[in-house]
């Protein structure tokens, strides 16, 4: 590819960029998209912002920048909690090493691999753009120790950089467990697999094993019902009824003691229900489907200690786990049969596996794309369309990474599907696992079979050349760069320019006004997609760091996405998604590997490199990073990693002991009795009135358990920055 | 090669084994022996066996066999601990496997073989041994079908064995775990990392600490000595005596109250040290030496609880561990600063890779051996020799195993010494690490590097035969049979019987009662060694599965070595080993895995092997198998890994309350006082009589804290089989 088409390719780009950039100054001053673009802030600080017409609202701005700018980090991280920060640290952290990068590769670099070999010159932007690749560079060129000191510097930096923050997400980590004092996870084991036994409930199994066994702490526990059992159940009964109506409302105590049917649309009264004897049914339920308990402790200490000890002698009877908080319990599927999760987690894994290899053909197709003189050869009837320049620039600079970007929106959707059938107990644990999953899927096929698709159209022997993955990669890598860039722009600038603009949002905001004329729902906030965000970056983090010594010139495309993005997204942060839920920075160790992997990568790309270049010096020195960086991870695994696993017993302790001694304690143990409702109530009915059988506040509730949970599985094949749950 | 060569090999080796069988059965009845032979059940059973001369001493006899045979599970997991058991099911297992494996495959799939293609017939004795591989089926064979039904077999009867063994090995670890009542690691900590402070002492660090964080269940502590320091700082004591002579002792007492140096040797009284206030050395050791600490609890559940806890926000400060028991300790690694480990770690991880990849230069060098023409190419020089029949019988058929197993024997004295730069705290865990090194190295050494350098040696391209590893494997494994069968003769018969004659111990055994005319030292007698015992048997049922249904000649040979280990290991864990230390069958997972691999491995090689004859169904038929195993492995870890990774607590809290019914409790707590002792005092002596300072019992003792640990790392560079330790 030429300057030339790159340049097309970056001024779309930046047209499309600067177009939505300035509608979004503008979108965001209309009271109309307020919901669009202030979700978070509306939903959580209550406010209305209608104001009259004025001119300036018409005028794009820049205001919104510099706030985003000037955010501290102790506001983002109360605005939108510890992920959010972990985030916003991953983008500080790729800031600082690729500017750093950028300099030393443009200034150090590039010029060697321009005037690396002797040849004829032309304009600029005619100039092929493997004239800036490494593959410029004479063989046996003396100059290869610049890309050995450079790639040192950056490794170096790197591990720095990362060490300084791990440390930083841990002390927040710490920090943020101290400062959530009321916190009902922190005192809550969520136990799985509880055994059938004969003859008791399985309410009072709980409480005997507790009771025996952690006695000492022991509070009292909360048993969750299967959803769809007692829905089925729920549904008999109305049959008996006579209605099919399925906005009726099912209220189940948490203690298990009684059920009521209040069936408030069909006029019936509750004696209506006398047939089905309530006792005899919530006994039946507890009997058959009772699968996991929430069991709350006196303290955050004892909680830590029954969540962490192999209970009995059979490893999958009474298993358990620290509990969620009650607003990250993913209900539909904490009551799956503990048994069942090993073959989950195979079967997704295979999913995933069978999905990651198919999804090999359309990418395999853009590379066809993008190498525009083998496209000819195989496709003579699209000579006299790819004859026109203007088309051949945009088919070879634009399109291939546009269409790559609309097959990667299938991703997310699946992935998190795979998630969800895996049985995490948690929101974040879902979101977490997609994470991974998207990236394992981002790294493997965007980067390496966009490398080994690029290298078999160009005709190298594929069965040759998979013996030597160093060299194969090294000949693919300078070759791949203008994919790469072109990858950046559209994937990169232009789709955070659309999540600037919440296009999806915007157009589902319209219909719902202006076509459906539905009432406004304030409470109709989504949360932030970091299952997608973060494996888009860390992306971006492998192409720079592969990329930075071999093709310097993606650097400060690169540069650019991550200022964008770090404009864009503490803005999205803060204005539009809220945070229903928080993994504590359980991303950070995610980052940290993939950025750990991506440099080993790099050195393992440049000795296949110095290697083909003849230079057994410079490949050799490629060789002591990899065992540097290894042994840093290894270090920082012992060092940090623990501190994601578990909490310090130490803190809890402390925070147990601060909190008897204020008397606090007696009001934390008092609002755990509420604190986790498997079938919510739009009312805050406090549990002792659930308790005394047939109160009629519970009567006028609009959504059932059974509907929330069927509509939070319907969603999952959309992005989880659409499915926005209702409050 | 010829069957007639493999009949040579097999006669030398059967004649071998007759021999040395016989002179075992001879020798063990001889009374100057006794040591060599008797070792555990002296020691133990404190007997000593002197008769007058009877005839019947001196004829070869087989009631020996009997008695092994006869000894139930009961009596080896007294006599030899729960590792023996566990590696006596381990044989088991593969008896049984191989016994149901040789039937089919000998009945069913040696047939097929024979018959596979219509060719010349010679006698049997000349006959290639090829004629009874799978290289014999025609391309396209109708008869593959045979194979993937013995596949299919055997893999759901192994996974159904490993099932049952792996749960009885989980119900005895938890029964050991019952019986064990008076096991002081039970009760105790090791604490690694203790933080430096300014003012106090290590102690009073250590104990404010617990007494802090767990003041429920803390008893009391113990500080671990750097044991170099403390010589040091005695020597100098000396220097300031003005003598030199190394065979002083020293004692510290457990809880660094005060120090004394009774000097026996020299004369001098104890007043003579006067000058160097005994209190302020000891503060000055416990200041700077203190590295760790032993922490007593009241409970088993109390230490089980401090110990998986993260103490701190510092993972690499207060770590705490289940201590090892008293004589598992491995003292001279205690001390090691905690923060070391990591990179203790990856160095030998690096030095076993090293090591691993320079050992395929003997075992390419031996394979040249056994591929005698091609030899005869390379160096003709040797072609007078090798026309010798007899000769080339010799050099193809036994000469390359033996020379192989005794580069082999330089493994595991290695391995081990790896495993103790590593860190481990105790004996168990030490041989255990060895024990999967000598593993991984025997896997790829032995079977892998075999195979490839006998298709290296073949002109098989080695470049391009890597792409496809499982066509490679199935092209090599077929003719590599030969060496295999010869190796299990040699290596497996061979060293068996020279494992029963205790060559080793006979020879030492004979130089220090006749050469050096010493006493002899009952006290002195091995650890039976796992590291090597394992990863050997292991590789044969990893050579037994790969090879079943591709060469199944090998079965009968394999089947004969596991009857033959059977009787040999139950008789010398009977009689000769101590057992020293039990890691409580911490080997089993180990294992398991081992099996689990091999039957991966057999499959995909299956699958190349059925590609290469053309005969895609029956390729196909050996994937479903991989994910079932794999299914079940995953299986296997969650059902059963947990138990062997920690306790489950409601056993110890059972155990802990019967204890503290039936009053046994007080008598538990007044053990753990003495129970581990850095520096160990031939006689026993009381805590209590050692803190009173200026005692005179421990002057007569032969051997220091520094010579215990000097022997120890001295001695590392042995096999642990003839590191015999001085109790």
């Amino acid at each position: 590819m030429k300057i030339s088409a790159l340049m097309t390719s970056a001024g779309i780009n930046i047209g499309i960029c600067v177009l939505l950039w300035s509608l979004y100054s503008v979108l965001r001053k209309q009271p109309a998209f307020v919901r669009v673009y202030f979700g978070r802030r509306i939903a959580e600080e209550n406010r209305l912002l209608r104001e009259a017409f004025i001119l300036e609202r018409f005028v794009p701005s820049t205001g919104w920048i510099v706030k985003a700018l000037q955010c501290t980090e102790e506001e983002l991280l109360a605005a939108a909690g510890l992920d959010a920060v972990a985030f916003n640290r991953m983008l500080v952290f790729s800031i600082r090493i690729f500017s750093l990068a950028a300099i030393l590769c443009l200034f150090g670099i590039l010029p060697v691999h321009y005037f690396g070999r002797k040849m004829h010159r032309l304009e600029i932007s005619s100039e092929q753009l493997h004239m800036f690749t490494v593959g410029n560079v004479e063989v046996q060129s003396r100059w290869l120790w610049v890309h050995s000191i450079v790639l040192y510097i950056i490794s170096g930096v790197a591990c720095f950089l990362l060490y300084v923050e791990y440390g930083h997400i841990a002390r927040l980590r710490l920090l943020h467990l101290k400062r959530a004092t009321l916190n009902p996870g922190q005192f809550t084991v969520l136990v799985r697999g509880i055994p059938k036994t004969e003859n008791e409930s399985c309410s009072s199994d709980v409480d005997d094993f507790f009771t025996k066994y952690h006695a000492s702490s022991y509070l009292f526990h909360q048993v969750v019902y299967k959803a769809g059992k007692v829905q089925k159940i729920m549904t008999g009964a109305k049959k008996a009824c006579g209605m099919s109506d399925p906005s009726t409302d099912t209220t189940l105590d948490q203690r298990c003691k009684a059920v009521t049917y209040p069936c408030c649309l069909c006029g019936a009264s509750s004696d209506s229900f006398q047939l089905l004897p309530t006792d005899e049914v919530a006994k039946n339920i507890d009997k058959k489907e009772c699968a996991a308990a929430f069991v709350f402790f006196k303290t955050r200490y004892g909680a830590l200690v029954a969540s962490e000890a192999l209970q009995t002698s059979n490893p999958t009877k009474w298993v358990t786990d620290l509990a969620p908080e009650p607003d990250d319990v993913y209900w539909s599927n904490i009551w799956l049969p503990y048994k069942q999760l090993w073959i989950r987690r195979i079967a997704t894994v295979l999913g995933s596996l069978v999905f990651l290899v198919l999804f090999v053909v359309p990418v395999a197709f853009i590379q066809g794309l993008s190498q525009l003189d083998q496209l000819q050869k195989k496709l003579p009837f699209l000579d006299g369309l790819l004859k026109k320049p203007y088309m051949s620039q945009i088919i070879t600079g634009y399109l291939p990474s546009v269409i790559l970007l609309l097959f990667l929106y299938t991703v997310s959707p699946i992935m998190i599907l795979f998630s969800t059938m895996e049985g995490p107990t948690s929101h974040s644990e879902r979101k977490k696992s997609a994470c991974s999953k998207v990236l394992h899927f981002y790294i493997w096929n965007v980067f390496f079979v966009s490398l080994a698709s690029g290298a078999v159209i160009n005709q190298l022997n594929p069965s040759s050349s998979t013996k030597d993955i160093a060299v194969r990669l090294a000949r693919v890598i300078p070759e791949q760069t203008t994919f790469f860039i072109t990858y950046v722009l559209t994937s990169g600038w232009a789709s955070l320019s659309s999540e600037l603009m919440q296009l999806f949002g915007l157009i589902y905001n319209f219909i719902i006004k202006y076509v459906l004329r539905m009432k406004e729902d304030i409470a109709f906030v989504p949360t932030f997609p970091y299952h997608t965000e973060i494996p888009k970056v860390m992306l971006f983090g492998l192409l720079g760091f592969s990329c930075s010594v071999l093709a310097p010139l993606i650097l400060p495309f690169l540069l650019v996405y991550f200022f964008l993005g770090y404009v864009v997204y503490r803005n999205q942060l803060l204005n539009v998604y809220r945070m229903r839920y928080d993994s504590g920075g359980l991303y950070w160790p995610i980052v940290h590997n993939t950025v750990i992997f991506s440099l080993v990568l790099t050195q393992v790309i440049c000795f296949g490199v110095f290697g083909l270049k003849e230079s057994p010096v410079a490949a050799g020195f490629t060789i002591p990073p990899i065992f540097f960086i290894l042994s840093f991870h290894q270090y920082c695994r012992t060092r940090f990693l623990p501190l994601f696993k578990t909490f310090p017993s130490q803190d809890l302790i402390d925070l147990d002991r601060e909190d008897q001694r204020s008397g606090r304690m007696e009001h934390i143990h008092h609002g755990l009795r509420s604190a986790y409702r498997q079938f919510p109530d739009n009312e805050d009915i406090k549990l002792e009135q659930i308790l005394t059988v047939g109160n009629d506040e519970d009567q006028d509730e609009g959504c059932s358990s059974g509907e929330r949970n069927g509509e939070e599985t319907c969603k999952e094949q959309e992005p989880e920055g659409i499915c926005v749950t209702q409050l």
